[in-house]
């Protein structure tokens, strides 16, 4: 195991320890709180720096060179190697060593940023752009994570890796298990199985079980699992995924030529997208790759918003889980894992916590459909809460935003059409609405027409939807 | 429009037409063939570029150089452009001219070319490669295409497009039309909506109309209305989709450091694919950047075969039509448009059209899920179809070859848990698999176990699994 050059500190009471000392539930020994990866040059590890790592391999004392990284990440780009075209291991500099040829990569990450001027000219923004991590190989951007976790788990000699999901998560696992030929399995709740985000996990040949208990007496089976057996988990938990998230943050500054957006929006479901590009940016700026971070924003569904009440409450004590209910399936969380870690990172990039109701995300997901992006429901609430961040001038018109999208529209194509045919929000959900909002409900929404096959009936339509006559040109 | 140093060049006659004379159904006035685009350079092409394509614009006499075309193709990949990140714009020193800043692009190309070890190892080959179009924007190989005749009809001065589908073409059209800000229109028959296939372009906000009467009667009804009014068509007979899908050809030999694979297997629906493909390894031969071209394979559907048998019949005459079965959903074509460019592109590369059957398919999808890589069932014809060219030597053991996957596993997920649950395959489908057939199904498929929520339950189905126990370790 290659992995020798970092440790796992615990971002509860700052406890070190080496990797392969990890329990297999990857939580702290001492507070039962969460690691992340520390590196001999991240901030605040010289004094373990100045420890052995390990004993046949001595510590790299060089700090990065920003300039040598920026030349050598374009180069890379050039390359016909996989672990070059790989949007995450271009940049594996900055994460933990695995040996090269050992990589378990589907090409994930080099995802597009797109510029979005509509949305930008209805807000009255100069510059809007959307990082689309739904662009993964996978569908969502669990891909950049699992790519770096299942590298460690090939390293570390594990046959068998298994996590709790029935969504985003299980699909990532399962493929990047079956490329790097290990089993996977995945527990689920009996009766509960959304057949569509599991063909994922059958296609890629996983291991599906159903266990008859509800979501969270599967997390506790795969806990004891673990516990016993060498299988790996896969869940949020494991710190080595937030190291192959952290990358977007990496990809997305080299788009923008090392140009800072002002602002960066993320959905808020189990919070560790947010935490690891905050770690992300956090180490660029600490390595001098960019003199300030962005402001980072959590966007949570009203029906599953624990951090949005937990700050509003004054941000105190322990996070109280809620009873999760929003049509955006991949941020329906109650009791996100690493609340804490973004708590932290809103806090120290000045960024907020808001929430957004089903109309918002149904009306944000179908003006970024029609910018030609399509994206699945959570990625949409960026986009509902970039408008009240604006309102209220939190987020200027002068200044740049990144919408981060997570997940592809296909990953979710019954809501997309459910909202076109009208049968998505209702009645109560609807009556909130003013009449700007209903308009441009109304603009967006397309369901299908049905005429007599003869061009006249088509034409006048088109006429009808058109300033300038079609049929008259 | 820009568009002006290439001429259109009916396939059928020969005629050359400048691309402002083309008729709105892109057929040609003399013999009703389809047109290709062809340049300055083209082969054959000396006669007509002596001639003067634009008043305002003369010809640029220089032949293309490979050598610094490679360089400034590899240099572009570092680049922050958008029209550079695109993996069809990176190459439009061979495409049709546009203005640069108006182009049409959500980022597509630059897909991965995977490596297919495990299903290289069960043919004996020593190298087995696919190229996953899938991966492009909006899930399917007809982003390539749309970006270039967007980019055409942009340049044209459209407001609307459309085209006559209910699949992946109208998912691309209605994407890059949105991304544009163009208009799309989309005809489909009534009452045979496969609503998924249709929640992309719902999506990206294209006007969908079902029409009464069959999918002929669609088609009939969109030729009068681009005739009638200024209405971009988009369907296949397109000849620049066709320039945007000929790039993967470019791509794919970059990737492959511009050694021929010896095969390349595509599937085979409406054959504009593998036309286009066709075109782009025969400008890269005749351009000198290679020296021989792959032998280009179409594998179609036994229930939409009408190209394998017009070949087993001699390859005479005009191409009987047959009415299209197959759960191939996206070569489920029964009259294929570009037959007549598909068969001389197998005939000049010296390849075959196999045919394979749903049960072969079937398999070829789990077997290439469980290398990690998801794909939609018409792009699974290609690996069923290698065995078969395998089998009888066609393919040898020690050649290259490279299947080319054209959709995403996403695209058609119903597919994916009907076959895991048993439920896709008739019993009379069934009853031709031989033993290891039967075995390899038995192998791959994957339902959900139910069992009790206890780790010992679990444990003991992954021990059954696993040669080395995983609870002893």
């Amino acid at each position: 195991m290659n992995v020798s050059t970092h440790l796992l500190r615990c971002t509860g009471c700052g406890q070190r320890i080496n990797p392969g000392e990890a329990q297999s539930n990857f939580r702290c020994r001492v507070c039962s709180d969460l690691f992340e990866v520390e590196y001999p040059w991240s901030e605040g590890a010289e004094g373990p720096a100045q420890e052995p790592y390990s004993a046949s391999r001595p510590v790299p004392r060089n700090r990065p060179n920003p300039g040598a990284l920026k030349y050598l990440w374009q180069e890379r780009r050039t390359s016909t190697l996989s672990i070059d075209q790989s949007g995450v291991w271009r940049f594996r500099d900055l994460l933990p060593i695995v040996t090269e040829d050992r990589v378990v990569t589907l090409r994930e990450g080099n995802t597009p940023l797109y510029e979005m001027p509509r949305a930008a000219e209805s807000l009255g923004m100069n510059w809007l752009l959307a990082k689309h991590q739904g662009m993964n190989p996978t569908g969502s951007f669990k891909d950049t994570g699992m790519t770096a976790a299942l590298s460690v788990a090939v390293a570390a000699g594990f046959e068998w890796v298994a996590c709790a999901s029935t969504g985003n998560t299980s699909a990532a696992m399962a493929a990047y298990a079956a490329r790097a030929g290990l089993r996977s399995l995945v527990l689920i709740p009996e009766g509960k199985i959304a057949w569509g985000k599991l063909s994922q996990a059958m296609d890629y040949g996983s291991t599906t079980v159903q266990l008859r208990t509800d979501f969270d007496g599967c997390v506790r089976v795969l806990a004891k699992i673990v516990e016993r057996a060498p299988v790996y988990l896969l869940n949020s938990v494991n710190p080595y995924r937030l190291e192959g998230q952290k990358t977007p943050a990496f990809e997305m500054l080299e788009q923008l030529e090392w140009q800072v957006p002002h602002h960066l929006i993320v959905p808020g479901g189990n919070l560790a997208n947010v935490s690891a590009l905050g770690k992300g940016f956090a180490e660029m700026k600490q390595l001098g790759f960019i003199r300030r971070v962005p402001k980072m924003s959590v966007i949570q569904a009203e029906g599953a918003n624990p951090l949005y009440r937990w700050l509003q409450n004054g941000g105190h004590g322990q996070l109280e889980p809620v009873v999760a209910d929003t049509r955006a399936s991949a941020i329906r969380i109650g009791n996100p894992a690493s609340w804490k870690k973004a708590a932290r990172v809103i806090a120290s990039t000045g960024g907020w916590c808001e929430q957004v109701n089903e109309r918002e995300i149904a009306l944000s997901k179908a003006e970024i459909g029609a910018e030609g992006i399509g994206c699945e429901p959570a990625s949409a609430v960026t986009l509902a809460g970039l408008k009240k961040l604006a309102a209220d001038g939190r987020v200027g018109r002068e200044e740049t935003a990144v919408l981060l999208l997570t997940g592809h529209t296909l990953k979710d194509f019954e809501y997309t059409i459910q909202y076109h045919r009208g049968e998505l929000l209702t009645e109560a959900e609807m009556a909130g609405a003013s009449k700007a909002e209903l308009a441009r409900h109304a603009a967006l929404r397309c369901e299908p027409l049905v005429l007599d096959a003869k061009a006249d009936a088509v034409l006048s339509v088109l006429d009808k939807m058109t300033a300038r006559p079609v049929q008259t040109a």
